[in-house]
């Protein structure tokens, strides 16, 4: 049996701008470390899937840098959609690549851009994932043991244990929940059986194919028909747009979740910065490798380029980010208003985005 | 009678950090407008004293900026001090020179890094002084008339008024006044009779050279045999340092001042850019060609390059300044503090300064 890993690459988000652009979307940026987020995430696998078992699911307009950031991994590996699909197609393309290359296999489904440490932890929970998917034929997914009341994530509730796997316990899945407001997210923060929908998924690719044929058979009978960057520019566009979540895993009935139990970010925007980057002696937090000199300054995220200073004086909760000729500055509260700027772009500055 | 213009830009302060350093100081940066201030302050001129007729006064290692901003200006006009003395001794350099050169000349000495405005108003009160100093063999000086009770500036005292050139009031100087504290601020500008002391002066060469021999008769001697750079190298850093407020104007008993009525700024920090600026339609001060994007933010200065943007959410009373590899951001009310941030440097990371 082997392991496959499947990343998917197609954000293009612009919550990261200016770092972020259109051109070089968040998975591609050392946010909070030295390294492209995507290069991590392949990085954070090693020993368990190796680069030629590895797939990669991206954008046509970024398959040179998923390339550049993923030298090992063979060309061939490097899906490239036509146009965003969300990632139902997504999965299914993958797993129909897998199903067309033969054996048996295991896949461990996730996005390129987050940050989760120690890796050795995240590995040993991923192992214990496959073996459950494996021999059950389980669509597993992992969850995230939420920290405070969420209201930007999607939760899955977990119902009894079934057993544990390396020291996991594998619970089955009750239901996926969309986002809720604060109140509710309150009341799953108390109950103890809720965790964050991390969008990490382990199962057999004949399992997902399955779950899919029942519940999205359009979207894989589609998918199976894709032979070449030709047929993907042909069948992609007439795709639905959906995500796996809902296309699948809410109503599919085998379902489990494994708790993450160590540091998980989606890292969904500047403010987030401090989930996943060490604080500085005076309480600011530097990404990117760009040097902070504070002055009675405290709890600023600051994102530029290693050679580059940012000087802070009596300042506090910001974020300041550089990057090229573009420059940000805002309260680390405001860190979601970034849309307006892009927004304003748009019309006004489109050579910045 | 040629009048002659002696620009004195030998200044080298950090307060402009990180737009101005060691090697390009504030007299050379476009604060507040397109144009560095040091070809501001010839262009202000323009119509009433020619390049031929303008000598500056600068430090040696900047004598190829000067070029560079005023290339008008004869290389034999430019006077390279070989170390800063303050302006006492630059003062005396410029007269000997001039001396030197012949003839009757009265002379305009003014900062190379004033903001004044309109040039019109600014001539026609500099011909007024012109023609006091040629008539009267006076020391002109001056004044701006206190808009609030500054700590930041000297002050002159002025006595009655001996009569009125081409409109403007010329009185005799009663004394100059250190910079002085709150309270005795307030005093001066209840009072009416104080006038910030601008350090602009206007007089005839042999008047000026007169009250040197009078109360400064070492350097002007000393000045006197400089024929040379070799002599300039030798002869400069045995001067004493001192102002010609201290070591003549305050001694001298005929001295005149003559009201500044319209805007003028020494620019003395970043948070002094909107008594300069006009403010954009969010009340906002952008300076040295960048962009401002703001999104809910008002009361911010920038400064950055043509070309760059600066997009501002959700903050108010900010300075934020880029240049090179280095940024600095801050509340406007802590301008002061740039020193902090440039003898950290001085330890920790020069290459920035």
């Amino acid at each position: 049996m082997q392991i496959f890993a499947v990343i998917m690459a197609g954000g293009f988000g612009t919550r990261f701008w200016p770092a972020s652009r259109k051109t070089l979307p968040k998975q591609f940026l050392p946010i909070g470390g030295k390294r492209a987020l995507i290069a991590e995430t392949a990085a954070r696998l090693k020993g368990l899937v190796d680069p030629e078992h590895t797939l990669v699911v991206t954008g046509r307009d970024h398959v040179a840098l998923v390339r550049k950031f993923l030298r090992k991994v063979p060309p061939e590996n490097v899906l490239a959609e036509p146009c965003g699909r969300n990632t139902a197609p997504c999965v299914a393309w993958a797993a129909a690549e897998l199903e067309r290359r033969g054996g048996t296999s295991v896949q461990i489904v996730l996005p390129s851009d987050h940050v989760i440490q120690p890796a050795r932890d995240f590995r040993k929970l991923l192992r214990a994932a496959c073996e459950e998917a494996l021999e059950t034929r389980a669509l597993c997914t992992l969850g995230v043991r939420p920290s405070f009341p969420a209201t930007g994530y999607g939760y899955i509730e977990a119902a009894e244990e079934l057993g544990k796997r390396s020291g996991a316990a594998v619970r089955r899945v009750a239901r996926f929940v969309e986002k809720p407001d604060r109140a509710r997210a309150e009341e799953f923060l108390a109950s103890g059986r809720f965790f964050w929908n991390a969008g990490i998924f382990v199962w057999r690719t004949d399992a997902i194919l399955a779950a899919m044929e029942l519940h999205a058979r359009d979207i894989v009978t589609a998918v199976r028909g894709i032979r070449s960057a030709a047929d993907a520019e042909r069948i992609y566009p007439t795709l639905p747009s959906a995500p796996i979540d809902v296309a699948v895993m809410e109503k599919a009935d085998n379902v489990r979740v494994l708790p993450i139990e160590f540091t998980w970010s989606d890292v969904g925007s500047w403010a987030a910065l401090p989930e996943v980057v060490p604080a500085d002696a005076q309480g600011n937090f530097a990404s990117g490798g760009a040097s902070v000199l504070a002055h009675d300054s405290t709890g600023c995220v600051v994102h530029g380029k290693a050679g580059e200073i940012v000087a802070l004086v009596g300042v506090k909760d910001l974020v300041v980010v550089r990057a090229g000729k573009a420059l940000l500055v805002m309260p680390r509260e405001r860190a979601q208003d970034v849309k307006h700027v892009v927004t304003r772009l748009e019309r006004e500055g489109p050579t910045f985005l």
